[in-house]
């Protein structure tokens, strides 16, 4: 009988002295052992350069002519054991020289796309469909490190403001925004649905624990075919209570928007990421609409919502009037919004609500919410809803529930925007949409 | 026409210069406004105290008998004007004093369920039903403070090791864990099922990132009504490439487990939190069956899984014979683990997985996976699978995918045996069952 323990538990890669490319300026001068895959061969005279690419980075590799004729097809997984040298012109100061290349894994072939041009080719279904190579390309890369890098702002900043983060329940036994665009689901027989917003359950825990979050897959049966709307995306969600109003809703978001920027912009400063203002332009609904409908020549009179030509159209207005690529627009029609939201007692028919543009579109909807039962029941009966699906939801707010209101930012949206990608497809690892179900 | 800027868009609260509980041990000597929630009260002759409650703690408000008819029934939610004076005995080591108080919200009447007492009154069922009143009792608070502080000890320590963050897709065209116990789904007309684990996808993107994870949420039919199932439950996954063996992934998860204990113990110091021993106690699964079936005194050659009474019995040995609440087994028949799950190499028959048994339970699946694409083939061909269903998947598999492995923690059940709770249910915020579909 043998009773073993885990060789040195303590030491993350205890059998493997591989040094991570992203690291290797650290060890100039010394033989090192690094892994990865062979991202391109470049022939430039007499030299040949092999850039090997790890999940760190991709690091230049000086190879004897005879020793590439070794090596399998790109994108093969090898070891190589080699010298670190120092070179100026590289982004690390170093490359690889003496190298003696081992093969890991080689590739079948040469690889379905080729991944070494600085933009992908080929057409965005073709990418799609293979992803497990697309998604090597050092410009999916970057989307992914970005999208996880406004994530980690969003969950630093409310940590530090005392929010606590939730896991909810993704199948629903009632729709939470009215039953449109749900996905219906058999589950044991019975129907159910699968969550489009963490809302109902981000309410209740107000009750609970006062501010909440969470980040996690939401799902619209969106039948949109276009280049903003997925079918599953990530949304941020934040809740609060014992608010005065939904400035304090807006305030929160403002100081969240700003810590997610400051993120992205420390971990991938290849890309450009906007400032978030220190005051952020605030415009009402009625005013956007007379905006945007002097600015287009059109007439908006009555409009129930912004179309994203008046959405482009203002956020433009905002970056020349204010300087800012973000602009808040508060007041949308109290009749235009789900049934929990609360209305602006300083503006009639106007709702506590409002939505966050950034470049020309919507990222984030929130504002004040419902927190009296009786005003549940009259918006439910204003709306023609029956009340008895609701009641485990309507039970929190006869129980003491303060006002309280959040906000939902839809993560993918952001990462379009900030990268200017022009199919929101392009910035999502595995889409879902009305066509795509694979990979 | 009015174009406003959010009023001091920097300070988290700007319009309520309100004191959270937690922080007035800062404020002794001054007058402060709070707000939250009427706990409990509690006369002793002529002294009487009203408990306070909010997000992030309680305090003692020293009130006046005529002062405490004007307070609404307890759970209301009040505002209070005080004095912060010094308390010796009060955990914070300061009371409220003076009060004023001011109605925000009553409840319509006594709370459904009496909060004030150490322990919930009433069958796991009513507190289900009426959780939005359950969860605000302090030993469920604990247990979503103890959740959401093992993850942060998750991602932090992932993080540290350049593992990259992933958002996939929940809805598939192809279930991955065999087809059994998958919740079917209605995808725009076309048949679709809810993703029982990430597997596939981490492991695809290992070829673009190396070394990834995702926190969220899994789905499982499990036709079982257990006190250790969920339908749906939060899994913590992990998957890295360039391994040399099963031995880099366990080491991985016994870095990652250390830090996940170290933050609760940090978070929740009220909690017993177990530690990690420096190294973790490893038993093989054939020495383990005849460790339990001698301790149990039953004939268990040939079984091809442990049962709850062994891994029981196991977790009892290991906590003797090696002070651990932790123990590895690793070695499972291959015949008996996915399709994906590479075989050990040192022992025939047996996988190079492993399961991770905590306090009598599995709380963690992992080990190394196939990586070569023949392999594959292979490998759905024995088990008599159509290899075409998972063409998307296997394609990653023909691009020098490297050596690889992975793990999958279920969260609640961590939860659950740190605070050992009798049902799983008690851990979970709002859980989803056989028969269980509200809140």
């Amino acid at each position: 009988m043998t009773v073993e323990t885990t060789e040195a538990a303590k030491a993350a890669e205890p059998r493997v002295r591989r040094v991570l490319i992203a690291d290797l300026g650290a060890h100039l001068g010394e033989a090192v052992h690094v892994r990865g895959w062979l991202h391109a061969i470049r022939s430039l005279g007499r030299t040949n350069f092999v850039i090997l690419r790890d999940g760190s980075g991709l690091i230049q590799i000086v190879t004897p002519a005879e020793r590439l004729a070794q090596l399998g097809p790109l994108e093969s997984s090898v070891a190589v054991e080699a010298l670190v040298s120092a070179d100026p012109r590289a982004p690390l100061g170093v490359e690889l020289t003496e190298p003696r290349f081992a093969m890991l894994a080689p590739a079948s072939g040469p690889p379905l796309i080729d991944l070494t041009k600085p933009h992908l080719p080929g057409g965005l279904p073709f990418l799609l469909d293979h992803a497990s190579v697309a998604l090597r390309h050092p410009t999916r890369r970057e989307a992914a490190r970005l999208s996880s890098a406004l994530v980690r702002g969003f969950r630093s900043e409310l940590e530090a403001l005392g929010f606590q983060e939730v896991f909810t329940p993704k199948i629903l036994g009632t729709a939470t925004e009215g039953g449109a665009h749900v996905f219906p689901l058999d589950y044991f027989g019975r129907p159910a649905f699968l969550a489009q917003s963490p809302q109902f359950y981000k309410q209740m825990l107000v009750g609970a624990f006062e501010r909440v979050y969470e980040v996690g897959p939401v799902f619209r049966a969106e039948p949109h075919d276009t280049a903003r709307h997925l079918s599953q995306y990530t949304s941020l969600d934040a809740e609060l209570g014992f608010i005065d109003s939904w400035r304090d809703v807006a305030a929160v978001l403002a100081h969240v928007m700003a810590a997610m920027m400051a993120s992205a912009h420390t971990a991938v400063p290849s890309v450009a990421v906007p400032a978030v203002p220190e005051t952020l332009p605030m415009v009402h609904f009625q005013d956007a609409l007379q905006l945007a409908g002097r600015g287009l020549g059109e007439n908006l009179d009555g409009e129930p919502d912004l179309a994203p030509a008046h959405e482009r159209w203002l956020s433009e207005w905002a970056a020349r009037e204010h300087g800012s690529d973000f602009l808040l627009v508060v007041g949308y029609p109290l009749a235009h919004r789900p049934f929990y939201t609360h209305p602006d007692p300083e503006h009639p028919g106007c709702s506590a609500s409002f939505d966050l543009l950034f470049r020309g579109q919507e990222i984030v909807t929130g504002g004040q919410r419902l927190h009296r039962y009786t005003d549940y029941l009259a918006a439910l009966a204003a709306r023609g809803f029956d009340a008895a699906p609701y009641q485990s939801y309507l039970e929190a707010f006869r129980t003491g529930m303060p006002a309280h209101g959040g906000f939902a930012i839809g993560l993918e949206r952001v990462v379009q925007k900030i990268l200017g990608a022009a199919n929101i497809r392009e910035v999502c690892l595995f889409p879902r949409d009305v066509h795509r179900l694979q990979p």
